[in-house]
């Protein structure tokens, strides 16, 4: 293929085609569309890429991405202190946030404790945890880690070490998602869902 | 949602949302991605876009892209030069280049001619399409637009400018694809497929 390419194209569609869920053709696409562009809207592109990595780090205290010593959440004044919800990525805190029902703090592991990745407890952000619950005097942490395998033992791999701190460690509910027929819900969410039923 | 995100980070999201088929969900994994990226990867991703940018135009003649004068096709000492198969756009000759198939030449439209659009004969190179048939004097051209109504309506277009030249002019075969079920062809497909049958 790429004897009749140029380049520059070429070497294009290869840094697409290295990002997540971006297949050759979806690279292709991506590349020739860059092209297209007006010159002002790539090197707009190509500088948010490098500013974004340049000025972007973890919030010393919640480690969500930030490009300030402390993210917008930790500095705000009109948020709860004494809850931390606990997740696993910085893209969960979005859909935390897209719910407009959440107005305590957050904290981000960067991952989830899984031997078989080589990703140990010193891998994630758990000590940074700790300080964060021992600093605010938390009250509350819940558990949103992913409702896979090692979500679940992260969860309570954490548990484990915050209930001597004195702090009540809670869990999201699981059960069918709201709009969800149960028909197609999978055995193990629909025996969750009678398990943690509720009167009405 | 933008408020608890750092600025450089939305911007980067933003972005990569303005690219085709990029929806906002794609564009925050794609942005997250990039800050987990080794500084040098993300610093070759933003120089491969404003590199392929600044150096690839129009091959001079046949309109693909390139970064030379000419592009390797048409610099080529093995391809017969004598004909000439034309294409809406730069992609369709990388569909072709990997049948492997074919080693005559190019000339890429970038383009249809469409009113709805506001694309008429002079948007699209059809003026270098003849410049090329006369320079190299050309025996065939094969119109390979797409199987649309604009890509058949240029086809025809094109063929009229060029018959007075003395140029055989041919179309693709319309027909079944291969591998495709005869029951899921649709009703025009398979028309032209009968229309089309031949000798085994």
């Amino acid at each position: 293929m790429a004897g009749f390419q140029a380049p520059a194209l070429a070497r294009l569609i290869d840094e697409f085609n290295k990002l997540p869920g971006i297949g050759t053709k979806t690279a292709q696409r991506l590349a020739y569309y860059v092209l297209s562009m007006p010159n002002d809207d790539a090197e707009s592109l190509a500088k948010a890429i490098t500013d974004a990595h340049r000025s972007i780090h973890k919030c010393r205290k919640c480690c969500n991405l930030t490009d300030d010593e402390f993210c917008p959440i930790c500095k705000s004044k009109n948020r709860d202190k004494s809850i931390v919800c606990v997740v696993e990525d910085p893209k969960d805190v979005a859909a935390f946030e897209k719910t407009q029902e959440y107005s305590a703090m957050y904290h981000v592991l960067h991952g989830v404790i899984s031997p078989l990745r080589g990703m140990g407890p010193n891998d994630i952000s758990i000590k940074e945890l700790i300080d964060h619950v021992r600093e605010d005097n938390v009250q509350e942490v819940i558990m949103a880690t992913n409702a896979t395998a090692e979500g679940e033992a992260t969860a309570v791999y954490i548990s484990r070490l915050l209930k001597p701190l004195g702090v009540k460690v809670t869990r999201l509910a699981y059960g069918i998602p709201v709009g969800g027929d149960l028909e197609y819900a999978d055995e193990v969410t629909l025996a969750r869902a009678l398990e943690g039923r509720c009167e009405l």
